[in-house]
């Protein structure tokens, strides 16, 4: 089996690439659940739901998150009585949120009711989140206020200056069951070209989960998330300088640190690769701008031969 | 005050024409709740949303229950995840019950939720739940299966034989805050032409509110909602047969009993005048179809002239 860490957009680009080149019931996908939010008193998983969109070919193709055709006519009744307009969730996607509520209060983990939605989507991977527990990435302000990331993402468009990034819950919270099986089985470990703070991160700092990918003998190859000193898409730049991490291919892989065996970057970061080589990874150059089927396919071709060569030496 | 005992369409009929003729901020409405039903763990309240709907202008004109311009986006995708699809939710209407579970879930009141919708629609009147409480209209069939109010009505349509209808968790139910001060305040009860088992029954079944009722000077007058041996409209008919009443304006008014000091009946029942006076009422016949506001208006008005006059003779 490979295991993949994953976070929303980026990592669902990768996904698409990486189911046509290996069998999905070789694939455990462990998903970040930090961004997790409830709204209206639904549980809303972004990044859980944005890859089984896009995987299970229900996702808006265009802005690469929530449902393709999709309506506001909930959201537009709701605002009559309730201010949370900043985040608008729409119909078919509430469909979502509403199913997956009723079965947390029935008192179904959060793995086991992602395992359904993914299977009602004709998912043949397995999506897990990292951890069954409550956990909130939130982000300390230089103002020293409080915020959930979405409020700190989507309400203040991330303009606040931010002091640290906690995963509040974190040290509670149990790997959800499978994960670290996963992990210990692992042929190779993958990580997607997501936010290394906030999606990478957060399942990370679920005890264990760092600790069971540092103890097992699978190589570790990572896509690098940046690309010319930005992001392709999405947010996977952000929040890299409040953890003293440089916005570069050779940044985020420092940032990883012992973590990583082998690392992705692109062609553009060429001139970046003798020097991850010097941090004893591991490097390929590659096309990663996975905007296409195609691209992610071979990006993730590239990713696993790393991973083999890695393991043939050892 | 006026108190009303009210079900749901039968109710909100009556009441369109009642808020022209007294001023909404002397109207306390008590809503039957025994037809609240958990729905894809959302919080249904059918009959306190038509009074809602209907003296909000949002009704769906046609069926009398329901949004108007509703459509069903929402309930179509959960069907890729759940079979609940006896039950229809709209999406307009789903945005009500996504509102009341959050704020329920949050340690609110269903009493005080439901102000805050009935305010969100701009509604002056005071509509209460009979109780905060969860108390569930249980039919018990012939055959011996227990059955929610909404699976015998809805998903069977009231096909099965009854054996009995009773009100579960009532015998634990506390009138919700406002009732029995309402009742004992009240210059006269109005009955709606609800069905008397199932709407106004169960408001009569939480243990104290009858015994307000019996208890008050205020005058009880109903309106018949049984017109020539039928029912306009609604199910003001079903399931008096189970509790050993006839289907008849004389029928209803021996069932309410010592509850019921005036009964308004319809034109074509003019004939039943003399039986129920022999009971000891003061009838008042009418043309009680209600199918228009100045119908109900008027309707309304024979009821409170009928309530003005017993109360001028205590």
């Amino acid at each position: 089996v490979y295991v993949v860490l994953a976070g929303g957009i980026g990592a669902a680009r990768f996904l698409r690439g990486l189911v046509r080149i290996v069998d999905q019931r070789d694939l455990t996908v462990i998903g970040n659940v930090g961004d997790d939010i409830e709204l209206h008193g639904l549980h809303v998983s972004p990044d859980l739901d944005t890859i089984t969109y896009t995987l299970g070919g229900g996702i808006d193709t265009e802005q690469e998150w929530g449902r393709a055709q999709e309506t506001f006519t909930v959201t537009d009744e709701l605002r009559r009585y309730r201010d949370e307009s900043w985040f608008t969730l729409g119909d078919r996607d509430l469909a979502t949120h509403i199913h997956r509520t009723a079965r947390l209060r029935d008192g179904v983990p959060l793995s086991h009711v992602t395992a359904e939605i993914t299977t009602a989507w004709g998912i043949g991977l397995r999506l897990l989140p990292a951890t069954d527990d409550p956990v909130r990435t939130t982000v300390i302000t230089r103002d020293g206020r409080s915020l959930h990331f979405q409020e700190y993402w989507v309400r203040e468009h991330a303009a606040p200056d931010v002091e640290q990034v906690v995963l509040a819950g974190a040290e509670h919270a149990l790997p959800a069951a499978g994960v670290l099986d996963a992990i210990a089985a692992a042929r190779a470990v993958l990580i997607c070209p997501s936010n290394p703070v906030v999606s990478i991160g957060t399942i990370l700092a679920v005890p264990g989960i760092r600790e069971a990918i540092l103890g097992s003998h699978a190589p570790v190859v990572g896509v690098s998330p940046i690309v010319g000193g930005g992001v392709v898409r999405g947010m996977a730049d952000r929040l890299l300088p409040a953890v003293g991490a440089e916005v570069s291919a050779t940044g985020v892989a420092r940032h990883y640190g012992p973590l990583l065996d082998g690392w992705v970057i692109d062609r553009v970061d060429a001139d970046h690769g003798a020097t991850i080589a010097e941090l004893g990874l591991d490097v390929a150059i590659a096309d990663t701008m996975l905007d296409d089927v195609p691209n992610a396919a071979a990006v993730a071709a590239v990713a696993l031969e790393v991973a083999a060569t890695i393991r043939g030496r050892r």
